[in-house]
């Protein structure tokens, strides 16, 4: 894996995709925009209609690696992107307060390491609790009137975008951090709590720090540079009460 | 159909799609992306694994229109759209010679007609004389690796990319003018014969003219100044024989 460093690395993530038929559409979309990286959790069985939908694409299916659990499908991720059909006008819902895809793809780039584009079942889609691991959630923009994509068709979609954009790639690019954004979040639950935040609204406020942190993307020298800010602020709090 | 003019109508236009799953996972991109009007030349049955995938576009797929040629699906057409995953290089192959999805979308919605959107088999995609017939090809960037796009991912993509440009659509459009367009080809057509050109040439020199023109997209005025053009060389040529 450290081979491919210094590159931005995608991963299709499947979460129990029911039917194998989307699977091997998946895998065929993947070949067709230049993606090869497949992690299914739970999946159906890739059976024959899988892989006569995949065509061309079999090896992809052949590699793609099984997980039983989403934690352990994403756990080589720097940064992962959820998709649903599901959005809150409401500014207060954070959780599924979605980024636009073309946005989305202009950004990614600039930033190096494993990203993981998760996709949700067929019929529920990602659950509030997988959607919350994420650093963001992808809208696919449809018609207000029909939201609901193909399985198959939303990889595409996301992974033609992406394609569009990989030719506008920087040469530089910038380590996306995941242990100084992990660091980041504990930072500001522990500031949270010095505060004596409502408990209620504790987890609503730490997924749209997450959100806003997912959009912008920080290099590790803003990362370190709010970590300062958070744990000096953290500090101030603690002496004034001793 | 008079009631709908002074907009940009799509059609989408499959011919002869053999898996009734596509037509039902084209229906429902159709109805992801606001688009409903679909034309089929000989298709398969529309049987029960059409109306499943359709979910819930089922009423797209009730209101289709079957026809028998090609001709017929597309005569109350203005502008024909093709797309083929086949394209040559070389630029001397007019009839192939393809125009990029991201900006087709753009110029389409400053004319105002019907558009017909051509998608070809599964397996052979469109005729070479399918082709001929349209006004544009239209490419979708893919890996050069693998082209060939599963048929319902490229109606997709395609009907995804005329959503997104679908608000920038400016206020004043312009005819797309098909007896004009049409009487254009034919002048050039007999410029062409009367300046005696090499006849094994000829086919392919008016699919270039077509494909330019396609691409160029004139108002009625630019039609009525090229025939003015081409009209007053026809007469000079003449002139000069008698």
């Amino acid at each position: 894996m450290d081979g491919e460093r210094n590159i931005t690395n995608f991963y299709v993530v499947l979460v129990e995709p029911k039917y194998s038929g989307n699977v091997g559409a998946v895998a065929r979309a993947m070949m067709n925009f230049d993606f090869d990286k497949l992690h299914l959790v739970n999946p159906c069985t890739l059976d024959d209609t899988c892989y006569v939908r995949a065509m061309h694409a079999g090896e992809i299916l052949d590699k793609a690696k099984c997980f039983s659990t989403f934690e352990d499908a994403v756990k080589n991720m720097d940064y992962l992107v959820s998709t649903s059909s599901i959005q809150y006008v409401k500014d207060k819902k954070h959780l599924r307060n979605p980024v636009l895809l073309e946005d989305f793809s202009e950004k990614i780039y600039e930033v190096e390491g494993n990203i993981g584009l998760v996709f949700g079942r067929e019929d529920y889609g990602l659950y509030n609790e997988e959607i919350a691991a994420c650093d963001i959630m992808l809208r696919i923009p449809t018609s207000e009137s029909y939201l609901s994509l193909n399985l198959s068709h939303a990889v595409s979609l996301v992974l033609y975008t992406l394609h569009l954009k990989r030719e506008f790639t920087p040469k530089k690019r910038r380590d996306i951090g995941k242990i100084e954004k992990e660091k980041l979040y504990e930072f500001f639950s522990r500031l949270l709590e010095e505060i004596k935040y409502p408990v209620h609204k504790k987890e609503n406020t730490e997924i749209m720090f997450k959100r806003i942190m997912g959009r912008a993307m920080p290099s590790k020298w803003e990362y370190h540079t709010l970590m300062g800010v958070l744990s000096k602020a953290i500090e101030k709090i603690r002496n004034n009460q001793e």
